[in-house]
């Protein structure tokens, strides 16, 4: 399942930034276009795992999904959701599969990678690290003013997005510490290089 | 720090098998040909990570050297050593990323992967699945005829070039439980298929 907006020049983009959500049954991603200080949704889609029981063809699937979403939309920037923390060994480590996988295509391709954790994405997104994943689709759907019917339910698929514009969005901060600064004291010692002539 | 044994046509060999022992650190290899029923080393080494820092040069050195080594031996298998359990989540998360890039490597040249735990490998080259590295780089050593002075120090090479050999005698075991049998009627009662005429 995947939707492409009709925007097929890539070239009239300033920067393409691919969102990857990779799991080990369904792998959600995003393709965002910028111009100028504008972002907007290029594709978004899920890949289906779960049809093969193999972990390695999960695997090998992933690789060449990825890489075929590398050389259709030729991204600048990877953002990849990354949890930190899962239930146990044995599925971190296959989850660390997916991702090195995935991870793999992208810097085969000399792409950068920066990943983000799901609470820092639903706070980028909603203002809430708590937010729920319908709540995230929902911002962006409105932040990218993506009309419904073009929406994708998959929340794997939004989760991929939302990951490539909390990328977006932390790239063209300010000052990385500006949210959580309570006053101007604060912002001062927190971001001595953004204060002129102290 | 890697050693190649001068047999450099690749042709000669009935087949050709690349074991890995993924690290986070240090990454092992070795390559094994194999003619007719006889294995030997054709080269084996390590790919030094620590030098960077960053996670992603790492992984991306790791894609780009089992690439590499890929093209330059051009094995038939893969075989690799995955332990299953690990001191925490987070160290597992980062070695199956690592597991992950070395197998999108092999899988992007279509080549098959078969795991191995390291009880499993110590289990095959030595006999006792709690032997120490050195003794299994002392049996390696033995059973594939290497010169003393042939047989690199370095444990994650000598692990790889394990996991190479496990593979091999795995391939041409008779019948996958035949170790583990006591009698003559528990071999019939596990192995029907090898039976005639019952």
């Amino acid at each position: 399942m995947n939707l492409t907006v009709d925007r097929a020049n890539l070239k009239e983009w300033d920067k393409i930034i691919m969102g990857i959500d990779p799991g080990t049954n369904v792998m959600g991603y995003g393709i965002l276009g910028v111009k100028g200080r504008k972002p907007a949704m290029i594709a978004m889609g899920v890949i289906e795992l779960h049809r093969t029981d193999s972990h390695y063809l999960r695997l090998r699937h992933i690789f060449e999904r990825v890489l075929g979403l590398v050389e259709s939309f030729l991204p600048d920037e990877m953002a990849i959701e990354a949890p930190f923390f899962g239930k146990n060994v044995q599925s971190m480590l296959k989850l660390g599969r997916a991702q090195g996988v995935a991870m793999a295509a992208a810097l085969s391709r000399d792409i950068p990678i920066t990943e983000y954790e799901p609470r820092k994405i639903k706070q980028a997104i909603t203002g809430s690290g708590a937010a729920s994943k319908e709540q995230v689709r929902e911002m962006l759907r409105r932040q990218l003013a993506i009309a419904s019917e073009n929406m994708l339910p998959q929340l794997d698929a939004t989760d991929a997005l939302g990951a490539a514009l909390c990328h977006f969005y932390e790239s063209n901060r300010p000052a990385a510490s500006l949210k959580s600064c309570k006053s101007w004291k604060e912002f001062v010692a927190k971001n001595p290089d953004k204060i002129k002539g102290l």
